[in-house]
C-alpha cells in the first residue's frame, strides 16, 4: 500500500509559485480525485470552475487580496491556475438530514473534495493553497455564478517556488482522547 | 511519487466489518494524518474522541441508528472503533474571517480532517464510514462533551467485510467548467 502519511507530510499550503504552467493531465487528475470524494448521501454538492485564462485569472486573483483592508493572498497572482469551488444544492436526502440535524453536511463535503484535490496535486509534485477569504459577490459576478450558489473556496494551483516548512500542529494529547471528552 | 488516485479509488464507505480488532499503531496513524490536516488560519478546530471500550461503543452505536425513525447505520455496532469528531472553537483569526465573510470555515476544516483520517485508514487496509446522522445531544451526554461544543461526525473504523463497489459519481462535465460557471 502507498504511504499516505508521507504524502500528508509533504502537502503544505504554498504561497509562492514558479512561472511554469500546470499540465492539463495533472489538472485533470486533481479534478478526478475531487470528483471521487465521498459526500453525505453521495450528494456531491460541488462544482469546480477552473480559471486558467490569464486575464480572468488576474481579475480573480485581485478579488482575493483585500488590498485595502489586509495584505492577504497576493501570491494568487503567481499561481497559473485558480480553481473556484462552488457549493451546490445537495440532494433531497442530504437536505432532509441537514434540516433535521441542523448541520451543514454540504460544507463538510466541500472541505473533503478540496482536500482530495490538494492531496492529488501534492502527489504529482504540485503546490496548492486553499483560500477562504475573498470578495464573494465579486467572484460570483466575474464567473457568472447563479445567485443562490456560493463560491466557498478558491484553490491556487501551480509548481511551488518556496521551501518545505516544518508543520506546526497541536500536540496529539490536546486533540485526542479515549472514551470520554 | 505515490499514486494518490489509486488510493482514492480504493477508499469507500464501508458498512460491514469483520470482528477483528484495529491495531493501535494503525489507529494512531489515522489520527496522525488527521492531526496534520490543513485548516483555515491553521486553527485546527477539532478533537477526536476514540471510542473503543466495548460497552461504550455499543451505547454510541445505538445513538447512530435512529431505530424508531429510519433503519440507518446499524453497521456501527460491528465496527470495533468509533471515532467522534468534535468541532472546536477556531482561533481568533479564523473567527474574524467567519464573521466578516459569513462562512463557516470550521465545518470545512472538520471535513478535511475527516478525509485525512479515512484516506490513511484506506492506505492501511482499513475501512471507514463517516456518519453525520446521529443523536447529537445523546452523544454529547454519553461522552461528556462540554455544552457549546458539537460532535459533527462519527467515523466507523475496522476491517471491512464487504466487497469493493464501483463508485457512482456525476460525470466530469456536470461538475467541471472552465473560466465561467
Amino acid at each position: 500500500m502507498i504511504d499516505f502519511l508521507a504524502l500528508v507530510n509533504n502537502r503544505q499550503s504554498d504561497r509562492k509559485y514558479l512561472d511554469t504552467p500546470v499540465e492539463e493531465e495533472k489538472l485533470r487528475r486533481c479534478l478526478e480525485a475531487a470528483r471521487l470524494a465521498p459526500s453525505a448521501c453521495n450528494s456531491q454538492p460541488w462544482k469546480f470552475i477552473v480559471v486558467n485564462d490569464a486575464g480572468l485569472r488576474d481579475s480573480l486573483a485581485g478579488l482575493t487580496t483585500s488590498g485595502r483592508l489586509l495584505p492577504l493572498n497576493h501570491f494568487t497572482r503567481q499561481a497559473p491556475v485558480l480553481v473556484v469551488l462552488v457549493m451546490e444544492q445537495p440532494n433531497l436526502t442530504s437536505r432532509f438530514g441537514e434540516a433535521v440535524k441542523n448541520k451543514k453536511y454540504t460544507l463538510m463535503d466541500v472541505g473533503i473534495a478540496a482536500s482530495h484535490f490538494c492531496l492529488q496535486a501534492a502527489s504529482d509534485g504540485l503546490g496548492t493553497c486553499m483560500i477562504g477569504w475573498f470578495d464573494e459577490p465579486g467572484v460570483s459576478k466575474l464567473l457568472n455564478i447563479p445567485s443562490g450558489k456560493r463560491p466557498m473556496l478558491i484553490i491556487a494551483l501551480g509548481y511551488p517556488a518556496g521551501k518545505k516548512r516544518q508543520k506546526k500542529r497541536k500536540d496529539p494529547d490536546r486533540i485526542v482522547s479515549y472514551n470520554t471528552y
